[in-house]
């Protein structure tokens, strides 16, 4: 019996197109058909522009040295725009490959004066978990970002760029990086919170013995901590890498906030490892109340047994038919017999405790 | 069934600020109602002030070359406090945001000539555990202490800064600092202590078969020892980095007293990680002794079992009504199927002596 | 009984050779009959051109500063075609004892001007999997490969060399390492995915406790897993050495995309990592079915015996032919017995219920 | 019920004296009633001079450029012994407090010219092991010892130093030092050997089953293996200090004997190790022996069970009491029933066997 | 009772010197009595000369600038001898005291122009395994070699220097330590081969679950793995260091050597590791199988009583000699019981397999 499991997205994929050689523009993602978007916004000290789908062509004119440029590209399926931007801003063919392929694992890579970021976003306070890739890529003055699914979680970052008092608007392209990054991670908390809710739950019901789903929600909860950490472990190296300035595209000012951001990753990893110990601690609980629970009714299995089979035997053996069985026609001959059953009886009953065994 | 049990504070909380740009000043630790007090020592060879709730303005002024200054925050719900101090000696508004929120873990930053420490704090000799973050500020002559709630563990800092005689006195602002760290790390040896003991409660409990609520108390004193690592872990962490004198802040003559630190961490780290080995083998030895019981328990039903069995069968082949049954009319019947029977019983006990099972 | 099971091949076995002194060439592989070719493809950006088994005196005729030479030797079975290649160019005799043995270890190894690269093939899209070595020698402006057998991955290689516009033939020799190289891992993909599936099946699996044949199953995917492991985990070092550019032969445009096989390699061992995992998780669910299923069925047992037990003791008990048994004579004698025994029989029911052991 | 065992000194103890500034001279070890002795011996190739308790101002008179002085104080429960003799030299308050606190981690540090080194010796080559601290100061032509209770060790090291012609009395201080350490560390070696015939022991006995103590046994080996590597590690990392030459007060020519210190010390802690895993293998088997044994028990309870259940079934049948029951009036109907019988029990036990339960 | 099993050689032993001063010349292995032989070997690319037992002080006049001498010690147990060859050579008193202990741990060290070299030979490809200490010092034109008892891997060596044509009697004195070391490293792949036999045979029978002998053969090879690992790692760090040429007695030529041997140990290392592996798997395996068949034992068990107990109480019901039961004196009565019987008994297996418990 196949009983098929919803299984979080995310997981390992065959690239279809083993035997091209590397750095061909495929996308091997799931299937979508929504249209994809791309939204720029340019903004500086004294005010913001934004545009909708512009052509590629136009693409490299909003770059200036003076403001900062946005281009959100909110889909990597449709092979065509992602190829567009790449040429515009001169990517890496080997990038373009990366970023078209949702299974990337994240990371940090460099070529000249470009840096490329790739990203988990995780979605799921209320519900199952689900995964997403994100890619950034920052130059002098731009920042680009590319989204298997246009996300909500962005909108708080454009309401700050639009705000004309926010401190963002005066600071370079690293900061607004360091922006989408930080809340992309401040997601993972929601994350965080329900598995830890659920583990206080699961907490609970392992001092229920009798439920027989339990195995099977721990191994659902645990496979949901592995991908949890299996998407923090390497952003937190990523971020790693920019919070100690190794790569010259982020400036010192902006330091600290990368090293802000891996303290919360850090937070992050110690909550997710602290989960999964109690998870772990939660199903030895389980296992011992329920051997221990075991251990009773196999005690009491034992004690019925060891009293009644010789007070059987006895009672059976005086209703055999023999022709000559003399207590049978003494006067007192029952009574004698039930008294002989009742100190049997009450004889292995202290035996017993006397053991310890009771 | 859902028991709520109760739960060490300082767990992982989600931040209620998912979305607002980093370094933004609001508290997101529990509700508090107490009004938050500010406490002012300024000290030097020659003598001490004190003052209660100064002004913020002033506090700048409590500052000399030659003096120490000890500003104590006693609480970081008052956002206004806790800003004002902030300003006035110019912190980084990440730090304001570590400081106002209690989940902050453990760590040592620098930024210019300020030192940000934030440590956890442990209570617990007596009772159940609980844990409180601990932020310091070291400057050019001034701590700054936030506590999460007045403790009175640093009376002791300020009796020994009010002994004219005390060494503390004629040290900079780098000693204080250790002596606030000494403070509360000493605390940590008395929770260590108790957990000890329960563990050797435990350990004498494992003996014991038949305790029904050793599974859930391993448990919690499990998850009681994995809060005294986490706490401890990362605060080793930040010593070590101001013990290896990589922070300018700390001179040279302090650096011995910082190891002498990390000597005790290191202490309080084996004893954690002894406890929990200890723990684990209390687990396994009372698994071993509920096995070892179960066995016998089982060894005594096959034994009655398998002795009795057969001679029941006996007896009720003998209670038959058939017509025919020509052993029934012999003289001595009875007596030779009570010998048959005698002789199965004591052949089966003599087999299983044989085959080492009883 | 010794039941074989089919080993996958690619297991420890020891070199005939013991003794012999270090860099003999002598084949210590499996026995193998099939004759071995030898190809050469000898392109530049003009065109290619090709060879069947050439006299080993021509090969080294074929190099020229402009051409990229390739020399796939198919089979290393047949020791006089490797030395003669490997005399033709040079190769240390230790690199000679490497390859012809196929359990070398996956490492790379400089000696002047020339590199070795050991690498494993995997094979099992669909079937078991089988590994095989393959040896790559890169010098100034040639690779030698050396495969078990001859395989068709390559053949894309192959084609891509023959297409005329193929980027691959305006680079260097490094690049065409890179390539073989690239499509040999890529192969792994193709495994992990079909272990994957086997794990999925298993984790359905595991939630039917009554499959005799789990475990043996759990067997064979845990040594599959081992296998993949111990086959990437020293090509990915290998692959970090050339990553890093620590060897002069790789050059600079070349080591993004040997970064680039580096994360595919992490992607494999995350994976193979992730199903390890998960497996173990399924094979503790699956303990645990069993366990809550064993012990249902003995909470049946003890609750059936120990209902009955005692209403048989009673009605063997006035099966007995005592002469003298007053309520045998009763009216209602027998319905009172009856009332009796059903007043026992729900009298333990629930009795069980209250000590919560049904 | 709380049974005490006897816990092995040596284990974790709040210092009484939380609270008091880092440095204070307070004694925090076990109660002792016995007086502190105070022995100094002062060699060099031509001659031993020794003193018993010299008053503390004539200590320092000892120490000139051509001799080595080694004042050897046997307790550290007299403070005003170990304060005199500490300010005769110089030593730091910290280091003070680390002499008299018994808990001090083994470790080594240098002051100016001082140094430092904090060790454990082990005693129980016969017995159950203790454990001491030995604190030695190593300075210019000096060596001080603290031990808390004097031990018979280092009469060995006096010996060598009274013999005109042992190598020790033409070397410096340091190779005092090192004599001290080797002599204690060569201790450990035949507690390690008791403890592997304890585990030998324990091996033997984990193939009986029917032990009841092993499962306590095991615990009180394991805890003594955990404070066997609780001591010797620390002191590994000191002398590998040491060992690496890293502090100047040991001379080249001394360094080789460190080395061989260091040795000695990897083999005590390989053989804890390889004890540790034997001690895990050996309940691991008795887990499997026990387990294994209650399969057969449980086995031959079913196979009585089944076999009989079905016999009694059939003889009780024939038992009733029904007015018609055709087969009871039968001429051969016993022979009948008796052969049914048997037919039935013997085709249980061979359907056992078929189905390999059996 | 205390069964001994038989023991592998190369256990931790306590030197019987505990007490001595470092560097004492005393041997503390194994009792032994047979005379203790030196043999020279003298060569260079002209001849070979050999000499058998020569007077100590004859021993330095081999040593000429031009050749390579090799002095094989086959026997440490005749301190004599052994000091003898030290004061010709000039070896450190540590050396000495390393070579007469066959405990010391495998290792590498230098003095002035000489290295040392401590090994362990395996041997054990048809047998228990068992390992011996081999000490090599290498010094400028000479090797010697100390083993506890003659082997005769190195005949090899000895032939191929007796052969004017190999390639052994070109090189140097590292090349010599290069090709001892060699042989008898290739020697542990035969017991790793063993091994690994024996791991298959034991999977094969961890199938099998009434082997009562397992658990203690598991625990066996369990020890032989770890003997076999706990010889070979050290081994690799000594090969290690020279490999990575730290040591000037190497010379660059003879360095990929090393490298190779390096590889060899790493495979072993691997293949070691990969059983360890193998034999947890088969033990899990072999306790998965044994707790299925415990289960279906256990069901058979509960089905049959299930299913007999209530049918017994029915018939021995109707087997009470109350005098009025008027089911009995019905016509049909006991054709009337008979059907209630059988549909009891259908419904208890009926409803077992609804609940899946069959």
């Amino acid at each position: 019996m196949a009983r098929r499991r919803n299984r979080p997205r995310g997981r390992f994929e065959r690239p279809s197109k083993a035997g091209l050689p590397p750095g061909s523009a495929v996308y091997v993602g799931p299937e979508r058909t929504s249209r994809v978007h791309v939204h720029v916004i340019d903004y500086d000290k004294d005010g913001v522009r934004e545009f909708d789908d512009p052509s590629p062509d136009k693409l490299q004119s909003y770059r200036s040295p003076r403001s900062v440029t946005w281009i959100d590209v909110d889909g990597v399926h449709d092979v065509a725009v992602v190829l567009a931007v790449a040429e515009a801003f001169g990517l890496h063919a080997l990038w373009v490959e990366d970023i078209l392929n949702p299974q990337t694992r994240p990371k940090v890579d460099q070529q000249g004066e470009l840096m490329l970021l790739i990203l988990r976003s995780l979605h799921g306070a209320t519900d199952v978990t689900t995964s997403e890739q994100i890619a950034l890529v920052l130059g002098d003055g731009f920042v680009i970002s590319f989204q298997e699914r246009p996300g909500d979680e962005w909108n708080a970052v454009r309401a700050r760029i639009r705000d004309a008092s926010g401190r963002i608007r005066g600071m370079g392209a690293d900061f607004l990086l360091h922006a989408l990054v930080d809340v992309t991670v401040d997601a993972y908390f929601g994350v965080v919170q329900r598995v830890e809710e659920q583990v206080d739950t699961l907490e609970d019901q392992a001092l229920e013995t009798l439920d027989r789903n339990l195995p099977s929600k721990v191994l659902a909860l645990k496979s949901e901590i592995a991908m949890l950490r299996a998407a923090a472990w390497p952003v937190r190296e990523a971020v790693g890498v920019l919070m100690r300035g190794q790569l010259g595209c982020v400036r010192a000012e902006t330091v600290p906030f990368f090293r802000d951001l891996d303290d919360h990753l850090a937070q992050v990893l110690d909550a997710v490892e602290a989960d999964r110990e109690r998870l772990l601690s939660a199903i030895e609980l389980h296992l011992a109340m329920t051997n221990q629970q075991l251990n009773e009714v196999i005690r009491v299995l034992t004690v019925v047994s060891t009293i009644f089979l010789p007070l059987m035997f006895l009672s059976s053996l005086w209703g055999m038919n023999f022709k000559h069985m003399p207590e049978l026609e003494w006067t007192y001959g029952y009574e004698a017999a039930l008294g002989l059953m009742a100190s049997v009886g009450v004889g292995m009953y202290v035996w017993f405790r006397r053991q310890r065994l009771l």
